[in-house]
């Protein structure tokens, strides 16, 4: 099978690592890599500068988007499938604007569309939950989903840093981009959990629907406090189903010592969920980093080689979002003279205009 | 697709069950059901009581084998691949003692052989695992894979009972069984860890070659001694590989409290591994009980149902087991007068002699 890569950055160049050891078992090759002509000199002639170089080439039956942004992956993606290419892409941000699409659209020219490495990096996480939610129904989803700020908060409990000192540190040691924003606010969070709650519900969730509070608020002073009331403080998500309603929020949130979240540390993600006959199952692993990310990757272009990816999923629910009562949530809210409380019931114009909360879980 | 059920226990029950809920997608049904002649009131005409009328009916394409056993099991596994049929099975017995054989027979007539129920009762664990090691190497593979005694351990910790007082409860909530032998000595994790090592170093490995310590000996006394020092007691299989040679032993294990395992409270299961490009893996959920069984069962029916189950596996390596060093392996072990002390480079003579012995994680 001939394979085109797009995007030759870090993990585009795991991914064409990988692909190589697999040369020894599997026939597959890629064939053409797409970036920039800077590229020239590391990929030679296997390097194109225009997508329809490796969207039009009949030769190719596979395509493996590794870019980042939105607009460029989007044409490629919909250009690839509808010219009977399969696609493996790691794009959170226009697999959580388009997922039902692009599946129809794969389902449409009989290719697969797999994007094992788009929420939770290297960890085996939609795969199992596809193949979960055909035996039995999920309807909640907790996660720690985003590897620099679980490492923020982490480096700022065991090495007393300040929120930027470890930020600063995030950075140095490649767990932070240059511009942090999309992960403090959480919005990487809101597209990773979006992407699992529309396979664990059955039905299309918009990003926008989801309620995000930054984490970026934390200091050494709240944090202190939330570990000596018992709790360690973590940036999860959490999702729940109740019929044709949805909730979905992503928020600092305070966990007992005892529960298995306080336990993810630095980069490493968490996923847990509750089937209905199946219990808890959680999943935890890194959740960022080129090598993880591009092994989760290459585990979809081998499913794809062994004809085994090709995903039945019908989003046939019609999902209302952030449309149930919270009644049973609980808040440890700080004001601006930094005194703190337990709320029950709260309302969100409560919670956006105190100093920083937590959720209590 | 007509499928044979082997066994009407309660697990049986569960599979049956869910299989009748897919049908509303899916075209499937049970059609025979083997068990003894007491169940004729449940199952009427579908009641057989010889395993021929279901291994020799060509209607049935898929066996679901719940008797559990070895030699029953064996046959009924042996013979229904044979005769072209794809096999699903929980029998970590029958699976540890002849997985090669059964792939090579399903491999040979191009049928599906799934054993997900396997080890870790419902949780995603076998596919992820056999997904993984087609990408990068599994090393290390460490897990809490028997509810029973880590519901016992959870039990004497929280509720301060003593160790028969804590058998006794497990007994009567359903997770431990009339004869609990195999739970208390470890059999039943030499088993999982087998299996789940298999996959993993891609090799065959005895039930035999595995060191395996009950748990039986610890007593209140001891739990809180490990308890003070800032660790959570668990009963815990250790696998490595190096090279062609591994080591793999069933021991009570200490762990420090920020150990993910830590937090693996009553039935539940946990499986920690490292990839070698992925690294750390950690899947925890549900380990006994007959819905999650029934629920992981299922999930390898539907495998087959969508025609994805079919595994590519090699067992091509020849392993020598327990022949590395234990040059690193730290334990604590209390002699006949309970004083306890912290020892490196250990014999197994010296560990067997002692009272009761943990290793330190």
């Amino acid at each position: 099978m001939k394979i085109g890569l797009f995007g030759y950055g870090t993990i585009g160049k795991g991914v064409y690592t990988l692909v190589e050891g697999l040369r020894k078992k599997y026939d597959c090759e890629i064939v053409k890599v797409f970036d920039l002509p800077i590229k020239r000199e590391m990929l030679g002639d296997k390097l194109v500068c225009d997508i329809n170089e490796i969207v039009n080439d009949k030769s190719i039956d596979l395509v493996v988007e590794v870019l980042g942004g939105h607009d460029l992956p989007y044409e490629v993606i919909t250009k690839s499938l509808s010219s009977g290419k399969s696609v493996v892409t790691a794009n959170k941000e226009v697999v959580s604007n388009h997922l039902e699409e692009f599946i129809n659209l794969a389902h449409k020219n009989n290719v697969s569309f797999c994007f094992e490495a788009s929420a939770g990096g290297g960890i085996p996480l939609i795969r199992p939950l596809i193949d979960n939610v055909k035996v039995n129904d999920v309807n909640n989803i907790f996660g720690i989903l985003n590897g620099t700020t679980n490492y923020i908060l982490t480096k700022m409990d065991e090495d007393d840093l300040s929120f930027e000192e470890a930020l600063g540190l995030a950075k140095i040691n490649g767990f932070a981009e240059a511009n942090p924003t999309a992960d403090l606010e959480g919005l990487d969070i809101v597209r990773k959990i979006n992407i699992l709650s529309s396979i664990a519900f059955k039905g299309n969730i918009s990003n926008d629907s989801i309620y995000h509070y930054p984490i970026s608020g934390v200091n050494k002073q709240i944090l202190n406090n939330i570990k000596e009331l018992g709790y360690a403080l973590k940036y999860v998500a959490s999702s729940y189903r109740d019929g044709d309603n949805a909730i979905i929020r992503v928020e600092p949130t305070m966990v007992k010592l005892n529960h298995p979240f306080a336990s993810i540390k630095n980069e490493f993600n968490a996923v847990l969920y509750t089937g209905s006959t199946n219990g808890d199952l959680m999943f935890y692993g890194k959740g960022a980093g080129s090598i993880p990310t591009a092994t989760a990757i290459v585990a979809d272009v081998v499913s794809i080689l062994e004809n085994r990816a090709y995903i039945e999923y019908n989003n046939t629910r019609k999902l209302s979002i952030n449309t149930i009562e919270k009644v049973d949530y609980k808040y440890y809210i700080v004001n601006d003279k930094f005194v703190a409380e337990f709320k029950e019931n709260v309302s969100d114009e409560e919670l956006l205009s105190s100093r920083f909360y937590a959720r209590v879980l």
